[in-house]
């Protein structure tokens, strides 16, 4: 059996970012003043930007962009395969993309299919988002829905 | 980039105590024979009572106050912003505070907004608790409701 | 205070099994081709079929069986003991089984009652399953519903 360690490689990164071992990062992108809190797994193609911080139990999986200064809670799973097909996409060419914009909050434990979440929004805690969000606004539940405009 | 290991720090606790590693504690308070699994993050100004159980992948935050003989599920995610006002809350004077009772059962993957809940109630798995607990029972769902009181 | 690191003991397994630590596996059995994410829990009286793959942050407790060629996302959580009775059980004579078919696909933050998944079944994202799964198809929601029979 092949047991290796968790580890951070093929990551760039700016000035003043913070992590908090153990993680297991391969292949991303960090602005500036990024933060990654403990037991964290970042896949390649990921891009997370400046002053964003991933809180700590959050699976950041491949074709994942965050923008700028987004908090991004604890125990928050993204995805990159909507499932619909009845099976999993076992091919890197077929993963969906996942675009979350700037001052985005995504509450602890929430779940995400691939979507796009406009800069501004609020996803509250425990929610799982099934579809694009392009209005600014709070959202809750599992599907998410809009509590009120922001 | 400052790359930093978990740790165990400012923890005061009790006889009999039990921690698996790895688990990011930083300023808690323990009574005697509290159990924390691994993969857990603990933060400060935090109070769990004897005998009470934090199972692994959970995550606690600062101003969660936790009974005695009380059993955290795994992947339980507390918080302590309730997001309302569109934005998370930086400053820990704002934070707000969870009170779990003795012999609260919370199931695994559950997230908690910042609540009270009474004694002796039981959260089933995967559920969001969004309101104050004080009636004793078996709650389940997204937003937890009562299936009856025990 | 008894602080202890998590670790892999009493597993058996088959060949090309591959795990990325740090995990914490006492007493699975696996098949061939078995693959396990950093930051899992496996407990005891565990069997994982070939070529499944646990992806990070998951927990699978005692008395869980997966079969062959089935994927669980990233974390979900498996129980045991399904809290009506208003308490946990801490005798493990009375723990609850799960079983999970061959080519099951379960999706990230998922949770799962003790439960039976016929095989071919996909579970959505932040789905919980609170039955038996006995027509294959594509569930989600919490509590998981049929979406569409595959």
């Amino acid at each position: 059996m092949k047991s290796i360690n968790s580890k951070i490689i093929n990551l760039k990164y700016g000035k003043g970012c913070k992590i908090i071992k153990p993680v297991n990062i391969y292949g991303s992108k960090f602005g500036n003043n990024v933060f990654v809190g403990p037991f964290v797994e970042i896949q390649n193609n990921t891009l997370i930007g400046d002053n964003t911080r991933i809180q700590s139990h959050s699976f950041i999986c491949s074709n994942v962009t965050i923008g700028k200064n987004s908090f991004i809670g604890h125990g928050v799973m993204f995805t990159n395969d909507d499932l619909k097909k009845g099976k999993i996409t076992r091919n890197s060419k077929f993963f969906k993309k996942t675009k979350i914009g700037n001052d985005v909050v995504i509450g602890s434990n929430s779940t995400l299919l691939p979507v796009t979440i406009t800069s501004g929004t609020v996803i509250g805690a425990g929610s799982t988002v099934t579809k694009n969000i392009n209005v600014k606004g709070i959202y809750a539940g599992s599907p998410a829905k809009l509590l009120r405009k922001i």
